[in-house]
């Protein structure tokens, strides 16, 4: 507990590009003497006007009293203004208001906002340096750490972008007061997926812990957040691009992705589509021997308990396999899947047989 | 001479980023085995209609006879389309072709086509590989070294992109055969640069070369090219995102840049604004008592040997130095000069008292 303050520290160990993530209650009013420490030039602070409205003030205020020349650029809410348009201008507004090469972004919202903020930042004069607040539990657990960083294309998700680390991120934990109940859940989805993944401890956590999880207890979302930041941190650490180890985080995605997209990206929230994917992930670990039906249970349940989704809509199961191949396809890809061994470990399989793989999908219809 | 063809190799040290730049004649037909051994998933050959006119099939029959899959995209020959928007269409059309992360663009021409292609492969899912083949003087020695990507603003140029290293480059001197006279010359000033900052040895060997270099010696070029990219590996494997010593390589760029812009970007060449902006950094050397007058008139008399301008337009003094102020005042950045202190040495000089840059300008009116 540095600083008299209640807070947590860990760091992305990424070499001279490391960056500490910051975790606690109340750490907004510290934002601006820990972005001092990075630049003594402008800033620019993107949001959304939902998150600027609860937490702006706080956010520019403390930047302005460590000294610093605050700009802001809103963007709309929601994922569909994740795109070039709004980036750039984003780009335009930093152009106008001169912002040099020691300038930094300061990212304000969830997921949206800190994947286009740091794409933004990426390319402006060729990077300049961000500061990642997350205010949703999605983006504390997973989006704001490990600098992937991009926006959306009509023809796919996530389709431009870079990999850019921030060189600070800061989750208050008392944003999360002000989640609607199906976001918070939606971020509770991807909790679990570390659970399942990686740390059986955490999973054992989560089971114990689901009445103060589902109260947004603070002690108890300290310890979620700061493990899950761990977890993402470790894995990054050791492979920032993604060329190996890092897809293990893709638990749940492959087929969350085509749930996803089947339900035109409305009807599902990210997380609960990763929900319903862990849950086919593990059926097909079944299907292929690689889990004991009672871990399969296990999962399940606590998704249950957490009012996360493990029942997929009544889609057209070659729909979802069609889904998930999208442009693999065409590319020659393998179709690759992370699967559950058990709490806590994982394996990767590659272009398992089709009817595997089907029936894992009707098995969560 | 590896492999039987007249050809030198370089390596730009980049740890696991390193990459070797080729050099020699007649080195196109060997493209698409030197890039399958980076890929043998599809490939994007960007270039403009000129230079595709010319080297487009010989490429294109390399990379296929190669086993690679290829296809293209061009953009219009100029430095105008050197935007956001042509980027963007080169990223749909990828998509389009379902490039994946596997797949390669292969940048075919001067510095417009490979500052724009680079950038594409930087941001097109988050990085994609690309190899470099320069077709013009200035991007074999400068350009297509050091992984500087991005595109114009309209409020200024380069102010976006990124640094994305390539995975190969090859300069086939065979190219430099179709360069129009005054771009094979701008291209010289960026030559003569290296040799005033950095090489002594470089200059001299210029300063006894004219006549073959006027020529385009093949023997003479291969030599040139080969310091060039030799002493620009060796300042980017030191400094790769200008953070200190990389900015030698603007000697002559920040006059230069100002006279650019005066000229509206039509009436000076990129290299012959370079070589009129280090006579002026010579002139202001002098002035500031770090340079012999002799080695000031050494230097701007290779520059008219080469058939490179010394002296500026009458442009307005004043309007010079704000050009080079730009948005720099309105961000409190610095006013950096590199200034030579002799043939091969150089220094760097913030602010220097502006009666004095006046001065220097005037002297080169």
């Amino acid at each position: 507990m540095s600083e008299g303050i209640a807070m947590q520290e860990l760091t992305v160990p990424l070499k001279d590009r490391s960056y500490p993530i910051r975790i606690g209650t109340d750490l907004l009013s510290h934002c601006g003497r820990w972005t001092a420490q990075i630049t003594s030039s402008r800033i620019l602070v993107i949001s959304n006007p939902t998150v600027f409205k609860l937490y702006g003030a706080m956010v520019e205020k403390s930047l302005q009293e460590a000294g610093l020349e605050v700009h802001r650029a809103l963007i709309p809410d929601g994922e569909e203004y994740k795109n070039m348009e709004e980036t750039l201008q984003v780009v335009d507004r930093a152009l106008q208001l001169h912002l040099d090469r020691n300038s930094v972004v300061v990212a304000l919202g969830g997921g949206v906002v800190g994947d286009l903020a740091g794409f933004a930042a990426a390319i402006y004069q060729r990077g300049i340096s961000f500061v990642q607040i997350p205010t949703t539990l999605l983006a504390q657990v997973d989006s704001s750490v490990g600098g992937k960083v991009g926006v959306n294309h009509p023809r796919g998700k996530n389709m431009i972008g870079a990999f850019h680390q921030p060189r600070l991120v800061i989750a208050d934990l008392n944003t999360l007061d002000t989640l609607e109940e199906r976001d918070y859940v939606s971020g509770l989805g991807e909790v679990v997926k570390y659970g399942v993944a990686w740390d059986k401890d955490l999973f054992n956590y989560l089971e114990e812990h689901t009445g103060q999880i589902m109260q947004r207890d603070k002690a108890c979302l300290q310890h979620i957040v700061y493990e899950c930041c761990r977890i993402k941190s470790e894995i990054v650490g050791q492979d920032e691009q993604e060329k190996g180890l890092r897809a293990v985080l893709n638990l749940g995605h492959t087929f969350g992705h085509s749930l996803e997209k089947l339900g035109g990206y409305r009807d599902h929230r990210h997380g609960e589509a990763v929900a319903m994917g862990m849950v086919i992930a593990a059926y097909l670990a079944e299907e292929l021997g690689l889990i004991q039906p009672q871990e399969t249970l296990r999962i399940r349940c606590l998704l249950q308990r957490l009012d996360l989704p493990v029942q997929s809509p009544e889609y057209d199961p070659e729909a979802v396999y069609s889904g998930m191949l999208g442009d693999k396809k065409a590319s020659h890809d393998q179709l690759r899947f992370v699967l559950p061994t058990g709490i806590g470990s994982f394996t990767m399989v590659d272009n398992p047989d089709k009817d595997l793989v089907l029936k894992a999908i009707k098995r969560a219809i």
